[in-house]
């Protein structure tokens, strides 16, 4: 963990979060109290900030700075708000494409599809505040930059905002190896919600809940699986091509 | 490097290759000659093994044992011959898909294409002695397996495969972004090779007059370019697509 990427203190953690700085999580020491603290936490509550309560021994790992029990890490990207990139696309008579990760925790995996993305002109990256990959080094090199050129949007609830996106006409297309729809017998033509599952596990059953159709990719070999990166890239400009034939 | 993928020695490396043992290269040291070393050469030659003349320090680096200055590594898998998977292929009357790197140096990139091949039932992926990622852990940890499991075929010259392709009714189709042919504007129904070029500098200028034709997957975005195997399984999920419909 580099130290620019952290910023320490009760104090500063707070005057970061009321400057609008874009951060991962907030780490807070188990057990801390008093005024400065309940400060804190209405900050974050009110920003929606991610946080975490921790051993102190985890703080220290983080920091050797005087960090009175509070690190923030801070993201090299700045977070958009979903709902705000799909009603300005909406309003610019665009018919969007919006890519929800559920659950992708390889940052690999993570830069790799972002990239695909931005190629592709895909309107925004969903991701979860939990359990998704973070927004570092790496994800942003695989990525080839693009993860500072697409919009990504953090949310708490994946489902809510696919609730949003049903409302605002999109049609979701979830990918799974166990539909026997086949990804290409799908309409894409309409605002179109694509979402890959995770690496593991696939999509949560929360978020399956909202899907409209499953589709999957013939496989015909014994692996059983494509790579989410390469899955999500086929969907994608399946959806491209249908849009420009 | 593991010692246990590294054969040292003169004689156990000649009875390796004698054996038929798939070796990856061999490491002789610069200056070294004999009766010996005039069998290893003729070995060498005669199984088409890839070797490299080093300075004794390289080989040291390698293993601590007393290696005479002749060290082998070997390789996870066992190479298959083109010419005979595409004889086999054509003579079961199928319509063989065979995937050339022509350059691909990255393993993770190696890995994922090789498990996308693997998935769509891809016959085998053709990769140059020289300049080719390295068959490694990270390849076949990547590939999810499917590294054991697709033909693997080394050759020195790709172009000389292509032209063995070309003769045999094969139909070569090479990813570049700067053409203006779009990828799902091509026939991908007969024989079919697909090359994908190295990461940086695409395919190379001896390979490309080989392909019949260039086609780019369309991009909108300010990145301009696509992750290698993310584009290679976006044509050969469409190679695939075409001989299902």
């Amino acid at each position: 963990m580099q130290e620019k990427n952290i910023i320490f203190g009760t104090r500063a953690v707070i005057e970061a979060i009321a400057s609008g700085k874009s951060i991962e999580k907030v780490f807070v020491r188990a057990g801390l109290q008093g005024e400065l603290f309940d400060e804190l936490m209405a900050a974050m509550k009110e920003s929606q900030v991610v946080w975490q309560k921790v051993p102190v021994e985890r703080i220290n790992r983080l920091t050797t700075k005087n960090h009175q029990g509070v690190v923030a890490l801070t993201s090299p990207i700045e977070y958009q708000n979903i709902e705000k990139v799909v009603t300005d696309a909406l309003a610019a008579g665009r018919q969007p494409i919006v890519v929800i990760l559920d659950g992708v925790t390889d940052v690999r995996n993570f830069g790799a599809i972002a990239r695909t993305a931005e190629c592709a002109g895909v309107d925004a990256i969903v991701i979860p505040e939990k359990g998704s990959a973070p927004v570092n080094g790496d994800a942003i090199k695989t990525s080839a930059g693009a993860l500072f050129r697409i919009p990504v949007c953090r949310v708490a609830k994946p489902w809510y905002t696919l609730k949003f996106l049903k409302e605002n006409g999109f049609v979701i297309i979830g990918a799974s190896e166990k539909s026997e729809t086949v990804y290409h017998q799908v309409d894409y033509k309409q605002p179109l919600a694509i979402v890959m599952g995770a690496e593991d596990t696939g999509i949560s059953s929360q978020v399956l809940k909202m899907v409209d159709t499953l589709v999957s990719i013939p496989i015909s070999g014994e692996i059983g699986s494509l790579n989410v990166s390469v899955a999500a890239g086929i969907l994608i400009y399946e959806a491209i091509k249908q849009r420009i034939v």
